[in-house]
């Protein structure tokens, strides 16, 4: 794959493909041009590799981990956003053009016109009105440069809920994490629970971003993956015995002080630990799977993942140690994928003092509040990321070199031509590998090459086709999507030489 | 199961099973019992329940009719409400108490208070006005019988989406069907579809209800699995072929006309099909199916279900022909779960009137509009059904008989007694059962025989019990819920056995 696509065309190229094949596209545009931006469509394609996206987490991290999966509404009682601490601080600082009258995030104004980047969002409105000024940010639509005082724009959707309500009574939530922490108590006493209890949520959450963009990148709505471990400060010795075999695994961090340079130190996660970087070793054995997860089963190289450490004004305001989990693509650059955060006690306190009800558990005999660890994954940003970095190219075809158990259409079924013969045996084939439950897609149109080309172009790993041949001694021959290398099966092994091959087995070890 | 339990207490049995086991419960309110009604949490077995619901359907219904699944946002711009008709017609009539000012639904009132059931939902503004004079209705609140003028509430929430904003802009879905209609032509061309064209999807919808009653039946957030089959009205030839081998099944119909009987009526696909009754062969068979798939999969007794024909004034706005699949419990009477309508062209014919573009496809040289065939599932409601009927007990004990492939911990793993010896080679039969992919639960707390009575209640189909003869042959006592019978089972056969079990297998042919 040349360079140069990587570098300036990659997202165009691969926002482009998914729309004509069917992954994701912008909802309710082909009828309403002037609908909201911020919301995708997932067609059939995005929809598959999502839910296998899904599922693998599931089987990979919850399963394992012992997390029970709960599902709490989407819509929450007000007062949780005010214990939680996101009425009065989950907000994006907004000035108007005095002129047209359009309104603007002052970060990205800054950043756009003046280049600035870091230490935005820890700036005082004040410093930020200053910039505006003295900088003679321009109105981008207008030209103008006459703005109003900032305005603190809060980036939840509020409801009202009820034929009474006079006022808002509920938002929806912009994170999963209230909905577990608000049922922790309820779900610990129904589940016989004991410290760590670890929780995971699946759904959508809802903000109310100025202003939306790349795709599934920011979005309005949007899918996380969460992962809430409440657990006792003082004893993680479960995760001692955990991270025993994987305290030589080596972390990425981009730590605070190397910033300017962009230096990602590879430290052990014994080296992490034992210095205090990663605080214990229930925060240091989450870093090590998480990193593990997205290399190892998602299929995304180390050295374009590394974990970012937060700095104040960066850091959710209910985080104590926070990093994002980035990967790097040449032209994205670095976009975080999976939150990491220390929120402490934070929320559990909160809503212990709002709701007036104890929150704590006995831990030995103690009363304790238990502390909070969220990895929260975007599952959208994953999806994109995972086509963008399987998208390639050559002078002959465009092709997704999906991993093979990620694939949303696992095998094609083709006649070679277009006769009945073929075709009658051709989806007796389909017919069968549907029936062994794989993802199967038939096809008859056009020439053989075409056909191929159009799965490679969705990445299906394996292409099936039924020829003359097979009508006289009973085999098809089975195509490498990466390598386009075809070999010959006998039918009766076919389904079990199918399940090798996308767990990874190569052409010739199907043939051995 | 006594009749008299059935008769009065079901529901609160049910309801009372499902919190203090982690089922489902009412969200918030652990904390703020001011949190608005309607919205339920589902903790880690309802959650488990409702995913083993979801998949299964995907598995009969989803794969096996060739659907495509998609996912569109649960946000929508207004306009695609103004197309479909929502913002006109999808309210409920409310009337305000002048005394104190509570509000409540008209057909409400006029429902406990004077007996009238039928027709309430067809009649017009000032009938249910001059009711509520005539017959004296009070407000359950304050005992005045003032009432103010009828108003429309709409049930939609509405949305300010973006920091421009001045107006709602945008609503949260009511249905999924919106964003499949939106959707269509996009989905159709990157396809490369042909009709009839099959989508489906699952996801949440928000209505704001006046009243959410009774748990998971009346909700102001609840989910959908729905299906939506687009088609040519003068062509369902393919459904033709498919009905074939299943004109002789019975649908079960209340007819419109047997309302004050409620008699219902057995009639074969093949009669149903011939009288014009179902109007062609495709919405025939997708009768059929549902009918099989509620009855046969989720467990349904026949005798429960019935489809009750919908009348003027009952039907949606959307709909020509329209039943409701119900299921019947002694308690609750007859309950709606699954909304099948044949809306034609209105949505399509809405959406290309609002937005102008062009909706119809070509069909063998013909443009055509295609029209539209729904059956929804209210996804709660399931679960709440599958808990109600699978409800025992006795003088003994209380259990859930699920059927086994929905359980939502398929084995429980105990050492007999809580000695060192057996909890070691119980822990590590949990963790091999684990490994073979079964939801296993492990349990060393208490007497043997109330461990068995605890999973008995959440419904785990088997109990595998660790005991001395274990250390010296190698063997394990498997347990069967319903008849509390065991076995012995050698450890090398004990996972294929289990699969069996779960598949339906007695312990005699286990051991045969």
């Amino acid at each position: 794959m040349g360079e140069q696509i990587l570098k300036e065309e990659l997202f165009e190229k691969v926002t482009s493909l998914a729309e004509r094949r069917g992954f994701f596209w912008q909802s309710a545009r082909t009828l309403y041009s002037d609908a909201p931006a911020g919301y995708w469509v997932y067609g059939p394609l995005g929809t598959l590799l999502k839910r296998k996206i899904t599922d693998i987490w599931r089987k990979e991290i919850v399963f394992k981990e012992g997390a029970l999966e709960i599902e709490t509404p989407l819509t929450l009682p007000i007062k949780v956003f005010k214990a939680s601490g996101h009425l009065e601080h989950f907000f994006d600082k907004l000035t108007e053009c005095r002129k047209c009258h359009t309104r603007f995030r002052v970060d990205k104004l800054i950043e756009e016109q003046c280049g600035v980047k870091e230490n935005l969002e820890g700036m005082s409105d004040e410093d930020l009105m200053r910039i505006l000024i003295e900088k003679g940010v321009r109105c981008p639509r207008c030209r103008a440069s006459n703005w109003t005082e900032i305005k603190h724009f809060n980036l939840m959707f509020t409801l009202q809920v009820g034929a009474d309500a006079i006022e808002p009574n509920a938002a929806l939530r912009p994170e999963t994490t209230q909905g577990s922490v608000v049922e922790f108590r309820k779900t610990y006493m129904v589940s016989r629970g004991k410290l760590p209890f670890i929780l995971a949520q699946v759904g959508r959450v809802f903000r109310n971003e100025i202003s939306p963009r790349r795709a599934l990148i920011r979005m309005r709505e949007f899918q996380q993956l969460e992962i809430h471990i409440f657990f006792d400060p003082d004893n993680t010795s479960d995760y001692d015995r955990k991270l025993k075999p994987l305290l030589n695994y080596k972390l990425r961090f981009l730590r605070k002080e190397d910033r300017e340079t962009g230096k990602i130190s590879e430290i052990t996660a014994r080296e992490a630990l034992e210095s205090g970087y990663t605080v214990n070793s229930l925060i240091t054995y989450w870093l090590v799977i998480y990193q593990k997860f997205f290399n190892e089963v998602i299929g995304i190289p180390a050295e374009r993942l590394r974990y970012r450490e937060l700095i104040e004004g960066e850091k959710a305001h209910y985080a104590l140690v926070h990093w994002d989990l980035e990967v790097y693509t040449e032209d994205l650059g670095w976009v975080e994928l999976v939150n990491n955060a220390y929120r402490t006690d934070h929320d559990l306190s909160g809503h212990q003092k709002v709701s007036g009800v104890d929150l704590s558990v006995d831990v030995g005999g103690r009363k304790l509040m238990p502390h909070l660890y969220e990895p929260s994954i975007g599952l959208d940003r994953v999806v994109y990321h995972v086509l963008a970095l399987s998208y390639r190219e050559d002078v002959k075809r465009v092709w997704l070199a999906l991993p093979r158990h990620l694939a949303p259409i696992e095998v094609a079924v083709f006649p070679l031509l277009s006769k009945d013969e073929l075709i009658f045996r051709a989806k007796q084939i389909r017919d069968l590998l549907k029936s062994e439950g794989f993802h199967v897609f038939y096809d008859e149109k056009g020439s053989i090459g075409r056909r191929y080309r159009r799965m490679d172009e969705v990445g299906t790993p394996a292409c099936v086709t039924v020829d003359y041949q097979t009508l006289s001694d009973g085999t098809v021959t089975l195509r490498d999507r990466d390598t386009m290398n075809q070999v010959r099966l006998r039918l009766e092994e076919l389904p079990r030489a199918l399940r090798r091959f996308l767990s990874g087995a190569s052409l010739e070890e199907l043939v051995e």
